[in-house]
């Protein structure tokens, strides 16, 4: 019924929209170019259609796709709808009564942790509904010191900690401090994360692209990193600060120590700020490769003249709580000007949002053994964890399988990222239709079988290489590979030469 | 304890980062000068200032402070500590049963009204942990679309509204669109909300000042706008948008409809887009000034060439949820180009935070008249909109009882600007500080009072006029004006001429 007048409504609307529309201002040619240059594939093209095709099936005119739903691969976003991962008790419980503090003394309901981390946490923030400091509350703040401290053997100062809105706030405050436009650069992976390009372009600043060894399991060769610092400098580039991403999206792979050593002094004798995307230091799948961050290596180091800044998000390890927008940055060996500024920067967006800043304390302060929440964080945080560890696997393993697809181990994060080699048949047909020829195998891929990933073009890739993005985190991973799989033979079928 | 291991801990921190700050790229001269530039007083020196004190008392340091807490009337977030505001309960229940679903059936705890809205809601989004929509839950915007119908008598689309974290995440929003740096320039009223000089600053635009005359009420003066704009054109300004905040920020007033059609032909005219800040289009204290919109205006004046970016809060109202970040703006004749890049820009920071969105359901549908939470809603409601209505008719009053001072009676909104006419010697004092005028004022009732509000010069003001802004939130607001008026006759006794 809700449906059937939303329908209705939307086409009577659509109609009188159309036909008022009279930019004057602001189309294409006039919109501030840096925005119309930015791309963000993983919500681009390809889940754009995979959203119509969802609304389609939603307002039951469905029936001719050859799908019944769509299954969004595209973003980590595990608890979206058509994966619906559970979120952890702990958190949802505390998030609650820090909603409805009149339910705190309720023993029934709430376990006594529960209760008495609401009761602290509101005790410091007073209401969920006031702005907090612009840089997140003290408190929090404080704790996630203690967490960095225990984490990595060395002091944290809650003064270098921003909370933020997801990583993604933390990384364009940042960009808005470091770069005033061209012929400002930093250097980032490639593959890479497209927030990074995305920012870039949005400051009118260069990408420097450094690519990864995929040959050699995605690692980061340092005689590429000094190559392409140098083709920048030589291009009149003023080289401000260099991205890693580790554990790596969408590689997957995780830096040895040795190799984060290099990059670290590297970044120090280049005199580059290092911006550490360490969002998925919960997501190692290889026991033999403990999460080592960049803090501890750099403080091993004794490199005090080196500037780094490092990101952390609740949207993925084992909570992917995407949708509060929680995160946070330490800032190492930056001075008090520069978080004067960054402090005021934040302040003109006021703060981010309070059960964003909850999550980040949850995360960081998880029920301890003995205490009433444990037992059930615990179980829930391994199956997680173990739910993506097999499916990464399995997901390799199977494209490897496939002809003309291979595909490294993911030892960390929540992606795979196969090649693909295509039959020159494809690619000329994509080549007719104006698509690089991984969108027109994505579409393609999409438009049989409802399936959204991502093209490897969107993170960008080693010239004559074809790749796809699929997140690992679809729950009967054995029928989506088998789906994928059943494509993949027709469409090389297709297009075979 | 916990207190007490936190200071330590702070103290060993704050020595450490001190002998490490070897500041290589990021100080005053290499960040960001757009950044620099910018100001945002509301978060500024005096607040800061106090925020320190605050700490000073919370750590029992205060003993020395001739006050036992600060006042925190530099900014509208009525929920925060030493204000108290008690949220909505309506909104709160609903909030609470979307973070734990498994209280949805306990109709012992829960209203019929909060379960069935919490059902529809994660119905439609799945999970509050989930990345929706960058634009936003469809069927959110499809209900404010229905709120905007019923508002205005005029169509709305979905499609043409963005859900934004806060009125200043859809600000932000766009002015990235709409700016491309210098001689781009948008128009603002003076006094002002500093939200749009400091996003100027930050796009590297001008900004283009029109005084708002305080003789008259705060009155928009149409001549006063033409000049302003024929100025800013002849010395080269690309004027792209005019702003204007309906009711008043920091002034309170409230344009009558007339000037509102008088504004809507000038920018059309000028071929302007309009930014009609309207966030406290829920805050008016005189009956016979109900709130007019500017989609309204312009659609009566059938204006089809006017383009309209309105933008609305959960922060303000009478729900001051300012810490969930939630708002919209609607845009009212752009083009669909505009959109999808506007939809691009919003997909690189994913998505407003969820319980902002929903905050937003819950503003623009309350419980209706016979439903269970309807009585307490509306009692909840008509409370605080009582509170300030009386409390900003009582500084008012009280302001222009006092020696140098004169203040219009606020018709809206949810501040207080009274004007101050100081000594010369006082005037002298703030010079030898290198302090402006009104901020030296502040900073004594700061030092003396506890008391925090923003110097004019934050919000802009006419020459040789000095001001200050303090928020009508404050319980006891007899007490607060005692305070205020027997700092001020203290301070005129001591600067006397």
């Amino acid at each position: 019924m809700i449906t059937r007048s939303i329908r209705v409504n939307r086409t009577i609307n659509r109609s009188i929209t159309t036909s008022s529309v009279n930019s004057i201002r602001l189309d294409n040619s006039t919109i501030n170019s840096k925005v119309i240059n930015a791309q963000y594939a993983v919500r681009g093209e390809i889940p754009v259609k995979a959203d119509i095709y969802g609304q389609q099936i939603r307002d039951g005119n469905g029936d001719k796709l050859p799908f019944k739903a769509i299954m969004p691969c595209n973003i980590g976003n595990p608890q979206q709808q058509g994966l619906n991962q559970k979120p952890l008790t702990f958190w949802r419980q505390v998030a609650a009564l820090t909603e409805c503090p009149e339910l705190i003394d309720n023993t029934q309901l709430f376990p006594k942790d529960v209760r008495d981390r609401a009761r602290e946490l509101l005790n410091e923030i007073g209401s969920v509904g006031a702005y907090s400091h612009s840089k997140g509350v003290p408190f929090i703040r404080e704790q996630v010191a203690k967490f960095l401290e225990a984490r990595d053997g060395y002091p944290s100062d809650p003064e270098n900690i921003f909370l933020t809105a997801g990583a993604s706030g933390g990384v364009s405050l940042l960009f808005h401090l470091l770069l005033s436009g061209d012929p400002d650069g930093v250097m980032i992976p490639i593959p890479q994360y497209p927030l990074y390009s995305a920012s870039l372009a949005l400051a009118g600043s260069r990408t420097i692209q450094y690519h990864l060894d995929e040959n050699r399991g995605w690692e980061l060769n340092m005689n590429l990193l000094e190559k392409s610092f140098n083709d920048a400098q030589s291009q009149g580039t003023e080289v401000k600060a260099l991205v890693i991403i580790n554990p790596g999206n969408p590689t997957g792979a995780i830096l040895s120590e040795e190799n984060m050593r290099d990059i670290a002094r590297f970044a120090q004798k280049h005199e580059l700020v290092l911006l550490a995307d360490e969002v998925y230091q919960s997501n190692i799948y290889d026991k033999n490769k403990p999460f080592v961050s960049f803090k501890k290596v750099i403080k091993d180091l004794k490199l005090d003249d080196l500037q780094l800044a490092s990101f952390h998000s609740i949207s993925k390890g084992f909570s992917g709580e995407c949708g509060r927008r929680g995160g946070f940055v330490e800032y190492v060996n930056f001075s008090e000007d520069f978080l004067t500024e960054a402090t005021k920067l934040a302040s003109i967006s006021l703060c981010p949002p309070l059960q964003g800043q909850i999550a980040v304390d949850l995360m960081i302060r998880p029920p301890k053994e003995g205490e009433e929440s444990y037992e059930q964080y615990r179980k829930e945080k391994d199956e997680v964890l173990a739910s993506y560890a097999s499916r990464s696997k399995l997901l390799a393993e199977r494209f490897n399988q496939m002809e003309g697809v291979s595909c490294n181990n993911s030892e960390g994060a929540m992606y795979a990222f196969p090649q693909i080699r295509l039959p020159q048949k494809a690619i000329d047909a994509a080549k007719k239709q104006g698509k690089s020829p991984d969108s027109f195998y994505c579409l393609e891929l999409l438009d049989n079988t409802g399936i959204c990933v991502v093209p490897g073009s969107g993170f960008g890739q080693a010239p004559d290489t074809l790749h796809f993005r699929t997140t690992c985190l679809v729950p009967g991973t054995e029928d989506y590979i088998n789906t994928i799989e059943k494509f993949h033979k027709e469409f090389m079928n297709k297009y075979r030469d």
